[in-house]
């Protein structure tokens, strides 16, 4: 079924991601219904319609979807019980199978690996005793992490050696967690890519990731991937959007060392590495991602120019003016009214002629 | 006063100019409060504030002014006597002095005279006798336009003989004129310029224009136009939004003959011909408008690409799904319903690596 102009697209969450999707879907003349727990959330700001509830509550579930032609989310926190609930209701898209993986760091790995895709040595870790056996197997240094729930570095703890075992399996707090060995790799990359309903697949060029403090800092592009590596990566991208049934844009993360490619995260939504797609390209990931849920044609995903992003975290986004007056630079801000430490503020690209 | 992220902008008026203006100032994580009489106006949607109430409603437009910090207008029809209310209460940019000239096509002649610009030969028609007067004068062919309240061809009519008078000048209804002489031009340009809070000023590469029907068909830029003739096209636009104090995106339009510039109009809002600079520059004539009248530093109006503005009329929007399946091709709709014949429904660009 195709969303047609006029028709309205409703978002669950009320972020960022969320407001640069609405405003995307504007563009495309589509009206947009933002879903939010938080009364203050940006992306209401954007549209005229929206409803404040939990993401639990059923009732104000059945209204929004009574109001809406289609469904997405704009993260992948949302409950799997949430997008179930309303798939029996209107088309959600990416569906809830995409979410149940993405929110599982196992079973993100177990995808992988079934489709022949390398990611680090792995197990799972419920008890003390499973933590210590799966070191015995994977060795030292390693990264243990919650399963479910973590982003920007949240939920992890790195054992560099025996000491740190027990530190770090407190640190999950109970919860069931993933041992992840180290990966000895010498940059970060990904590809944002899209699948439509009709299993079009598109992708943008791969981006070299710059984390600070495991939170995004820059995204370049074009990267140092040679363009073998690159064409696997994509590739990679293409078999995880096939099996998981996949329809929107979706950001996988790689490692990439001297022996190759390794998968290390899937993120069922536009990413926050793809926002330099909104001024080096005609058709941005937030523009592609709605067009892939609406059922429209695929958008050209060329590159026009080079382009770095740099995120703006906390009182960094204090700097507008002066971020504001660069030549070949577009800013872009997320109107939240807090400029909390680590919280994402705005970003901007900037871009030059294209080299590569 | 610089109007910081987080603040809010009013716009009077609720149409695409409104529409794509509040999409730019969200961008930039400004608020936008929309202001106009008619119900199911299209920049409504995409934003989370909005009053439904007649320019002459004084009540509405004091509650108006208090909740925003600075306004802006999307078309030049909105009553001065409005916006001059609005001054005494809160900034308003452009001010009254600029849409006072703008309104009167005699007036706008006038200012352009003063300044040494060249325009097609006019005079004032209050009357059958002081047309024919004024026919006697400029020679025939010539147009009869009423002073106030055209656009996209409204209000006009050809005299091309004397047995058109009499149906030209009833055609006017009564109301002030203008006679225009013919001017024998090759084709149509124009600047979309924009001058800040502290008379900074930047224009776009200057464009040119394709009319059907009097309603613009096309941009083109690269224009024709030969450098030395761009650089006057430019400097007149800077001399016309100095003398009017002028703050914001203005449009002015010119016929190019074989002898030169002649200034046909002056827009003072974000014009249809500057639409391309939506995806052939970082900073669209609307982020512009935003940065200018927000107190902002202008941004960078460099072109990346060559492109061409094709607009959509009424039933033209239909073919929306083939349009969007074009490589380098990007679509912009404006939400409206009703698809009526020769009503502006959308326009799209369409981008090329640059030549010129």
């Amino acid at each position: 079924m195709v969303i047609a102009p006029g028709f309205t697209v409703g978002i669950l969450g009320g972020g960022q991601l969320a407001r640069m999707l609405a405003l995307a879907a504007a563009q495309l003349g589509l009206r947009t219904h933002i879903f939010a727990p938080e009364a203050e959330s940006p992306a209401f700001q954007v549209s005229s319609v929206y409803t404040i509830a939990d993401y639990e509550d059923e009732d104000a579930l059945s209204h929004f979807a009574a109001v809406v032609d289609v469904i997405t989310y704009e993260f992948e926190n949302v409950p799997v019980k949430t997008v179930s609930y309303l798939e029996n209701l209107v088309p959600v898209r990416p569906g809830s199978k995409a979410l149940r993986v993405a929110q599982d760091r196992l079973e993100e790995k177990r995808v992988a690996g079934e489709l022949g895709l390398r990611t680090a040595a792995y197990g799972s870790v419920r008890s003390l005793i499973e933590l210590n056996f799966c070191i015995d197997r994977i060795g030292l240094p390693a990264i243990l992490k919650t399963n479910r729930m973590g982003y920007d570095g949240k939920g992890q703890a790195k054992i560099m050696n025996s000491a740190d075992i027990g530190a770090a399996f407190l640190a999950m707090r109970g919860q069931p967690a993933i041992l992840e060995g180290f990966i000895n790799f010498d940059y970060e990359a990904s590809v944002i890519c899209a699948r439509g309903v009709d299993g079009a697949f598109v992708a943008y060029d791969v981006t070299e990731n710059d984390h600070r403090n495991h939170i995004l800092h820059t995204s370049t592009v074009p990267s140092q991937m040679t363009a073998l590596l690159a064409a696997q990566a994509v590739a990679a991208a293409k078999l995880l959007a096939e099996a998981l049934d996949y329809v929107g844009v979706m950001g996988v993360e790689f490692f990439v060392g001297s022996d190759g490619l390794y998968i290390n995260e899937i993120a069922p939504r536009v990413h926050n590495s793809g926002h330099w797609t909104q001024d080096a390209c005609l058709v941005s990931q937030f523009e592609q991602h709605i067009r892939a849920v609406c059922g429209w044609p695929l958008g050209d995903t060329t590159r026009h120019s080079d382009v770095v992003m740099t995120n703006l975290l906390g009182a960094e986004s204090a700097d507008w003016q002066a971020i504001a007056a660069r030549p070949n630079v577009a800013l872009h801000l997320y109107g939240k009214v807090e400029a909390r430490q680590g919280r994402k503020m705005g970003h901007f690209n900037r871009i030059t002629s294209r080299q590569g």
